[in-house]
């Protein structure tokens, strides 16, 4: 597969819900507007397959030849996420067995991915598939499921599996019972029959152990699709999958329940689906951060399969919004727009999470903004196709510790995506831009890319990246890790050794307790906070070790006082900072002002309500985007001397532009 | 059956619950209270029927006995509501399977009303029931079951029945996938035996569809139940129901589970049990809303079967409320108030649901006061018995809006009746009274009989009705309707077409866009608002389609303003009314005010706290009813010049009375 | 056994749960740090029985030596409250069905108590530990399982257990229905055969029959433990159990599941566990709460099993608090202060339920402030081992009417021991203190050897009971009654008679009316209230019956303010006092220091924070705690001559004393 060198925009689309005929119709409206891409096929196994073996593609070519009739490229999605009810009637198990019991047939993704009756007729729906679709060129390429997930399988086949992988990697069994903690609560066994349902289960190591090896059956998954649909694959068709996030109404953070970067080892280039809240609440920040995890899975450009057209309940763009928010993906580095999806949906569950057209099916405000989008990334293509990130700061993803969080909650913080957001989101308002790496491949070679290093309340490290992260820092780099960092192995066990663990001498200090804050704030020396810190759920009383060890922070607290909250320590040739503790928004960006310049990193002019988000166009220039996330007019510094793309102006280095409320611009640096 | 003609006045009583025998102080307690009326039998099967096929009507037979020489006259229930142990034992599967699983033994009404040993065995004992009960002349009619409702039966055989009925209906199983939609998701069937375990649907039209199917069950049981105690039936005796509303810890709209109007065709006269705040929270509201549906399920007198003597924890009444409800009931038109209960019970969930006597049964301050009422109502009995209504406005009940509420809410409103409350509060609090009429029996003839419809967020509405509403208006009716009415169908399939689906014309407006309102607030040229509205959950986007629709109130909102929130519009003879989002109910009774006038419509001079209630008496003079609902004194008018009947005193018309808290004047109208 | 003559300071240690070997290491810090006393073996049956019948007491006999070596005591427990899974796999019904559903194998307390499968294995572990550990002198003693509950085991064998026991105490079925109340909703059963799953009653005396049953499993179980232990035990040895209390996060109440006074029938001493609040909302409540009870269950010293080094997440303590609160145990009467747990866990649940060790098992703050501990323990052992109380008050625990409060809540009161710990808690920082007395031993000798008798709520009371309460206050005894109390029988039947049942002459009023209390607040002439008394939740309304009875306080209302609230009545050589209203702690405290002078008893001149605990030393001088509950410093006045004894400083009577925050002094009377 080619990189993709031009921009798509477009919808998912779905001839086999609608109402009435009017296929053509659609065509010709989506070409009105400047779309050049459709999704289809991904939800609809009873259309393709509505009896077992019987096959009907009517609406499949329908669809395939009415939009090469209007030059509209098609991504074709496997349609195994959503199984045909007579499925689920030949296989009772097919439906999985969770810890909240057995599914019910209805929803999607209900399904155990491992059950061989599964696989079998996926498999046979897959090769039907593509078989239909060989013939058109305009096919651009495939998706493999959709959102796939483990759905929380755990029948016995499932959990027997589990044993028998468990078996293998510990042939002494004792080990395990060691490793697992199994004494306590007289929960260890000697032979590997006892192990019990592992629903049941008080060992948060045992759980997270379940969950990882749930999340590997998910890559096992992708490598089996994508074997399949390889054997299909036109040399310049692309593989890719439609990546979903951990969710709170909107997309939020890292998907616990997939290791994103081990399945996309099996895909072409990444793709998403980010949702975001709307209208007043719209920031941008689940953009940058969906856009940013996708750019990383595979380290360059990607598609964003689904985002909101009119979207759910509250989500309605005020005008000029949604073409902000399509500017803003490709600000991360998409080459690809598609809403989810083209018409709103008359029966079922999703019908109020509306697309462009509304029920009504008409030319409406959401369609007439998208006309103007469909122009500009024609007119743009050649500029913003294919951007390229440079980024010196990179985040560290860890599934483990999200689960740890499940089982060991940081007070009322159960999720560490609230954490991961917590410092992301501060970066994004003050415009720092970062990468997402993942624990399980980040190595010496992968740090060294980075000048800062910033770990999330990582709870789970293995002895071999503390070691990396100690080294990465004696080398010149710079670390920068919240509450809880590097406290548990890969299988949760904490450390029996002071914390951080194996990282106590880069942060010249170490701590064994830690409380509730309750009225605790924080006091320093080094930032003048503008107002009071409020801190909650967490805080460590860290001790420094070291005279070189600044005190950025310590506790403002009758008893707690005598230890730091916050502490930044060079060491060898760089330096690394650590916060004990959970604090609001806007005291953290205080600190990390603080800390950037501690770390020599350079700040932006602009802050948030004014994102400004940069790359380098194919042609190697820079290409710089400043969006006005606010109701209220702003203004921004041009950074070089170029062109304004949006309003096609000169313009120079060191002047004040103005942006209008949602308004954005985008500065192409003048070739040099 | 004749009408009845006089006021009933009583308590449901339970011999067999009693800790001691006291049948006799109890009569002679009601008598001296003035009751005429207990209601016996329908919750104690396993005491008629202790074991299979044993029979034992002791207390029947006492109580029977002891009323008739007391002069008291009976209602008898069949026990049906109520199974006893021995049968569930005998059938395990008679305890329902709900969405919930399989229904333990120990509540009431948890069988499957289907099941034909149940059948069976309620036809038994009805039948041995009724002929025990044949001799006793002072049996004045008989209740079907109590409260009777669909339990949420769904085992695989009542889901059977329900496939059997949808492919009845839909020879061609391509046209049910096509109205249901069930190409979402692969939901689609090609075999009615692949249609899934509807319990686990996610297609809001196929679950509203065997609610549909729940609902029609009861109205077949009311049929087969009406067939065989018709056999039994002496001519003056009546058949009624105890029907009961939707619940919010009071009797609160109208019942989702029941299709009321249906089942009341097997009835004489219909009955319901109403319950509602006490002490500072009464307002009377539902006292009216629910005597005014029980009222029009056969447009005529009914039943207030149970109501509250000292009732549920903080109902206890205050001084003088007893009676005040007594009477509100009456100005509804009520024949009968029976309390439920006579005495508190001893034992089980509703010791707390206490009667007019407490546990220690003895005379007490409910008592005292109920003495009061039974002298009431025998004086006044030939005044006030048999009072008729004359509305000139109806509201549109429909039990499929209600179900596509819990599918799909708008914003946090997952219940229609809160629309149905707000619109009808905000009536009674203006006195204007009203009927409530049925989406399933309203037809042009029935609409005609009104100057006002009023279509609470009627979401679900068929291509006829629309049709008929329409002409309404045309021909001189005047149309209220509170947003989504007139959105989906009646298998809640939205309509492909412009919304309000076939009123755009009548409206005069149309919209295809709504948000959530946010900070969004109303401003109106029209309205001058007391205070700022407060909007919540739902707000559409109202576009004016012809220059006579006047905009009541827009959107005030930087974006939103542009559209209208309220609109009025001249339509053929008549005019129409839409509120396209929810607000405060103080706001929406000044929204209200501007509207009866555009409509033309009469105001009344009262307002609440006080109540005014009317109708004409069996001898056609016109009965006035004032109450104060209030802890103030209060006023009203006098609309005529005729008499007060509870302090028997002269009044004329223009003459202003007084009302102490929570007292009320009955006006009857001096023949002319 | 013979008593406990010196002070025991320790902790649960777990060799078996280590991530290492530290056994030396840890046995050399707990010397070090005068602890001389571990608890072991209690949680782990797997680590002794790894497989069926296989037998390995490694880690124990490890424990005991190095214990020994130490010079170190141990208790050990019976295993038997966490089974390995092994036995789980065995019998598959061995995991307890429960009211939600099967137990799933993981945490503890998950099996069938009666299981004969369980108590056969039980049996031969047990056997097989004491057998083990014979040879260790220095084992003082046993403990029975551990927080024993009966699991909500409901299996159907149970469940026929229950029925067999109720037909044996109920020859006559009819008399079963006539007590139980059952013909309500057709209930009723005619064969035992038809008792239905209790799982489903709305029965309330059947539902708390129910419990009561289970609760007596748990007694069964003691007594068959007991049994077992007993033969093995050396006469200098003892039997306890670690009873633990109603749970809110942390020990809260009496625990409703267990009765304990009946179980520690079989122990030689109490032993308890007391979790509590920590840092700013440290206020010993619970310390002395749990101590009062523990004491009380066998009228004797007891021992702390386990209470918080580290404990839960915000109970980190102070600088000082751990000092504080281990002599608060000792001045409720405890001869053991035992932390659960040494070292923090690495895996599993309670990782985050630390010991006195952190996780890196170093010296840290809190071992440190262990070491003062040790130290004082020792130093005063001879004074402060073996202290009795001599209370004047005692309250009345009653399962039952905790049970009822399940059933029949008051308002959102649902648990009765908000009601206890409401008056507990007044009296607690009045610093009048209590003994806690079961309503199932408390007969008319017990009863006379207190000044006042409490009782918090007792819904539930026997004939027998209020009778011996109406004698006690005859013959000169105080009672003082919240709201509810002596309402139902002993199994929840509501008396058909005036309430409270049995005590209207004896109070001097009579009620049969309650209501929510609403904008309900009181008004008095007997108390001045320093604000307003906020009620909630429930209120009776108050009839006085006697021209002696005292209205302390009544409704303030316009309706309701007829009514009394708050009585005290003169009667015989006694008095006794009415609380008919639940409402703020502060006004509780106005209210009962009114009464307290009403029943003529002696007040404190201190008051929390100050607290101060009184007994007899073994010597027989009066031992006088004071503590200082608090952020800020206190004074308390010195009562006699004497010494302070953690300065070692002579005290006069008279004089006045300082306190530093969370300091406390010990005063030891001098010898008359």
């Amino acid at each position: 597969m080619q990189n993709i060198k031009k921009l798509y925009y477009g919808a998912a689309y779905y001839d086999e819900y609608l109402p009435c005929d009017r296929l053509l119709d659609d065509m010709a409206m989506m070409k009105k507007a400047g779309m050049n891409l459709i999704r289809i096929a991904e939800s609809t196994w009873s259309t393709w397959e509505p009896a077992d073996g019987v096959f009907d593609f009517t609406h499949l070519h329908r669809m395939l030849r009415a939009s090469a009739d209007a030059g509209i490229d098609v991504i074709v999605g496997t349609p195994t996420y959503a199984i045909p009810s007579w499925l689920a009637r030949k296989y009772p198990d097919i439906l999985a067995l969770t810890h909240h019991g057995q599914e019910l047939y209805g929803h999607r993704q209900n399904m155990d991915l491992t059950h061989p009756g599964y696989l079998f007729h996926a498999e046979r729906i897959i090769r039907r598939l593509l078989e239909e679709v060989q013939q058109y060129p305009h096919v651009i390429g495939f998706q493999i499921d959709n959102e796939t997930k483990p759905y929380d399988t755990c029948c016995p086949r499932v959990q027997q599996m589990f044993a028998a992988d468990l078996k293998k990697r510990y042939p002494d069994i004792n080990a395990f019972n060691q490793q697992f903690g199994l004494d306590y609560w007289s929960n260890r066994i000697q032979d590997w029959a006892d192990l019990p349902d592992v629903r049941g289960t008080i060992n948060g190591s045992l759980g997270a152990e379940f969950k990882q090896f749930q999340r590997s059956l998910v890559t096992e998954f992708f490598r089996w699709q994508a074997g399949i649909i390889r054997e299909y694959l036109r040399p310049e068709q692309f593989l890719t999958h439609n990546f979903d996030f951990s969710w709170r109404g909107v997309s939020f953070g890292y998907q616990p329940q997939v290791n994103q970067y081990d399945a996309a080892e099996h895909l072409d280039i990444a793709g998403a689906d980010i949702y975001h809240p709307g209208e007043d609440d719209l920031t941008g920040a689940e953009i940058a951060f969906g856009g940013d995890l996708a750019r990383s899975l595979k380290q360059g450009n990607y598609l964003v399969l689904e985002t909101q057209a009119q979207g759910n309940h509250g989500w309605l763009a005020y005008p000029g919004q949604l073409r902000l928010q399509a500017f803003s993906h490709l600000a991360g580095g998409a080459v690809c727009v598609e809403y989810w999806h083209w018409h709103s949906i008359h029966n079922a569950i999703e019908s109020y999470w509306k697309g462009v057209l509304s029920h009504n099916l008409k030319e409406n405000a959401t369609y007439r903004e998208c006309m103007t989008i469909g122009a500009d990334f024609a007119r743009l293509s050649d500029d913003l196709a294919g951007l390229k990130k440079h980024n010196r700061i990179a985040m560290l993803m860890s599934n483990r510790s999200n689960t740890a969080f499940q089982y060991f909650p940081a007070g009322s913080i159960s999720d560490q995506n609230t954490i991961v957001r917590w410092l992301y989101d501060a970066f994004y308002r003050m415009n720092l831009e970062m990468d997402l790496i993942s624990d399980t491949t980040a190595d010496s070679k992968l740090l060294a890319a980075y000048d800062l290093i910033i770990l999330p309340s990582v709870y789970s490290i293995t002895r071999q990246l503390a070691a990396d992260l100690d080294a990465y820092v004696k080398n010149g780099g710079h670390l920068l890790a919240s509450m809880r960092s590097a406290f548990a192995d890969e299988h949760l066990k904490i450390y029996a050794d002071d914390q951080p663990y194996g990282l106590t001498a880069c942060f010249g200090m170490t701590y064994d307790q830690f409380t509730e804050p309750g009225r605790t704030s924080l006091s320093s020396q080094a930032v003048a906070f503008s107002k009071k810190p409020a801190l909650s759920d967490w805080m460590e009383l860290l001790i420094t070790q070291d005279t070189q060890t600044e005190v950025i922070a310590r506790y403002d607290h009758p008893y707690w006082k005598e230890y730091a909250a916050v502490t930044h320590h060079p060491y060898g040739e760089g330096s690394a900072a650590y916060i004990g503790c959970y604090f609001d928004a806007a005291s953290l960006e205080e600190v990390l002002q603080m800390l950037m310049a501690r770390f020599g990193m350079k700040m932006q002019a602009e802050r948030f309500p004014v994102i400004r988000r940069e790359g380098t166009g194919r042609d190697g220039r820079r290409i710089v985007y400043f969006f006005n996330y606010s109701n209220e007019p702003a203004r921004y510094l041009v950074p070089f001397d170029g062109r304004e793309l949006m309003e096609d102006a000169e313009v120079h280095a060191g002047d004040t532009c103005g942006l209008t409320p949602w308004r954005f611009h985008i500065l192409r640096q003048n070739l040099l």
